[in-house]
């Protein structure tokens, strides 16, 4: 039985590469530069390259290794085509697992990134000893991947799990980024607490230490710990969104548990404080003692997601 | 290899009871009385003993036969263990799997009814040809079943797919009989709609058939199908809150279809023309060209899809 795998985080600007044993050590983890030009024709080969010369330094034979797992930025069918990847200057269909594998020799799969980073959350990371969970991560957007027995639930197009899409609020007048009006991520991202925030600073001249300087989620929940009283409200306004939306994923997928990643979730535990309550009152019973938990790895989801696809 | 396999659909008054070839051709199709004295003890080997004696008559070996798989209204787990089914006197958990395979001597996995009647609309009824799909049964309640490659996702206690319970509305007063409020529930099923109704006929006196006689689902339908401006009113918001719900669960399940069934889907495809832009509007787009279907089975569904279980 091979000792090794490779579990491949292929960004836009970097590609994330980690060399694993079977057991999800990292043995060796570096990056590479993600070159889009010409069509990003040269990330793969890039990548295959990188991969055989570390096996050389390594003194690892092929034979050795289980497989290479990559997760990148697109919808992925069958764990094997990329249908258009933008941020990689795809813009075609790319036959990743084929090229892959013509390429090194090594059974490859690929996912998309999201979904990866669920998976690597599942495995090594936040939701470990679980195998139905929900990643939700809160950055710039809000990013989602569902895992149901220990299976990425891909979607029929390569779209599941795009849990910062679904409709929150009907009252909405700005359209999100995907051109629907309320979804969550309009306000449950980093970008959508500030959002929430600057609205509540315009309505009236309550003191808010959120007045002295530019916000952001850190500011804002720094604020709350403080004690500051609109910053509290806000975070109140955000948690009943977020946990709103948590509640109609638990009614649907009645997951083990939720595992809550992305630059909003470095607030830390104080986010379950806001979430937790509108949750609960708004899931389906039997979803209800689903846990929420924090994401423990960071930027390094995606190597130990896309090692454990081939795993 | 075996030729035949049962379907059971155990319900709170009756047991249908489904002899299939492992095709999915009905061979015979009878129903027994459910009896729930005894703390419903005696279901089991009712139906055992239905099934034993069908052998018989119709001299069918134990050995050509694939196996049982039984649909019932409670939340189960591992296709093994029932966890409480109110409506069949069960108040404690019901070991379905070893019980049915000690008085038969045939394998047996067991489903909740609504996961089960998905799996048989995919099967054999109008989610044939799909292997993701996600049934809304809309009855007295809002049921619902979601198959992922072909497999119900049954949910971590058993509550997958309650997408009758998702939160559809923030400014619901009444509760919906889960103890929540602004559930799909309470707008989608066909008490639902006739509460829309009831609701827009009571604010104002504009003239309607609706006004008539008792209003129902059916007598909705008709009116619209007949011009009343009233009616397509009621419909286009029940069609909202539907199709609203649809594309919460399309943006975060991403399947091939909906399959749409129950007692209000009798109305036919008229419905889809008030369901499909509200779902279009407001799911993620890679989910917007999921097929919107109607359930052909009708009250089949069950022993189709407990039969397939097994298969």
């Amino acid at each position: 039985m091979a000792n090794y795998c490779f579990g491949i985080d292929l960004g836009g600007t970097t590609v994330k590469m980690g060399l694993f044993s079977i057991t999800g050590e990292v043995v060796d983890k570096w990056e590479i530069p993600t070159r889009k030009e010409e069509a990003g024709s040269k990330i793969l080969p890039d990548i295959a390259k990188a991969i055989l010369d570390k096996l050389e330094e390594k003194k690892i034979e092929k034979s050795d290794v289980a497989g290479i797992g990559i997760g990148l930025p697109g919808p992925i069918e069958n764990e094997s085509v990329c249908h258009k990847a933008v941020n990689l200057g795809w813009k075609e269909d790319v036959f990743v697992k084929a090229e892959m594998e013509k390429l090194t020799g090594i059974e490859t799969k690929a996912g998309n990134d999201a979904n990866v980073a669920a998976l690597g959350e599942m495995w090594k990371g936040g939701g470990q000893g679980f195998d139905s969970i929900v990643m939700v991560t809160l950055g710039t957007g809000v990013g989602g991947g569902i895992i149901i027995d220990g299976k990425i639930l891909g979607g029929a197009t390569g779209a599941g799990g795009e849990i910062g899409h679904i409709h929150v609020n009907d009252d909405e007048k700005d359209a999100c980024g995907c051109g629907n009006y309320g979804c969550l991520e309009q306000y449950a991202s980093a970008t959508g607490i500030v959002r929430l925030a600057n609205k509540r600073l315009a309505a009236d001249g309550a003191e808010s230490v959120l007045r002295n300087d530019e916000v952001s989620a850190k500011s804002i929940f720094d604020a709350v710990k403080a004690g500051d009283k609109v910053a509290n409200e806000i975070a109140v306004s955000y948690g009943d969104y977020l946990g709103k939306g948590m509640a109609v994923i638990g009614s649907v997928i009645n997951p083990q548990a939720f595992v809550i990643g992305g630059g909003v979730s470095k607030a830390g535990e104080i986010l379950f404080d806001f979430i937790t309550e509108p949750y609960k009152a708004n899931v389906f019973h039997g979803s209800r003692e689903a846990k929420i938990l924090l994401a423990t790895l960071g930027n390094d989801a995606g190597i130990y997601g896309a090692a454990k696809l081939v795993l």
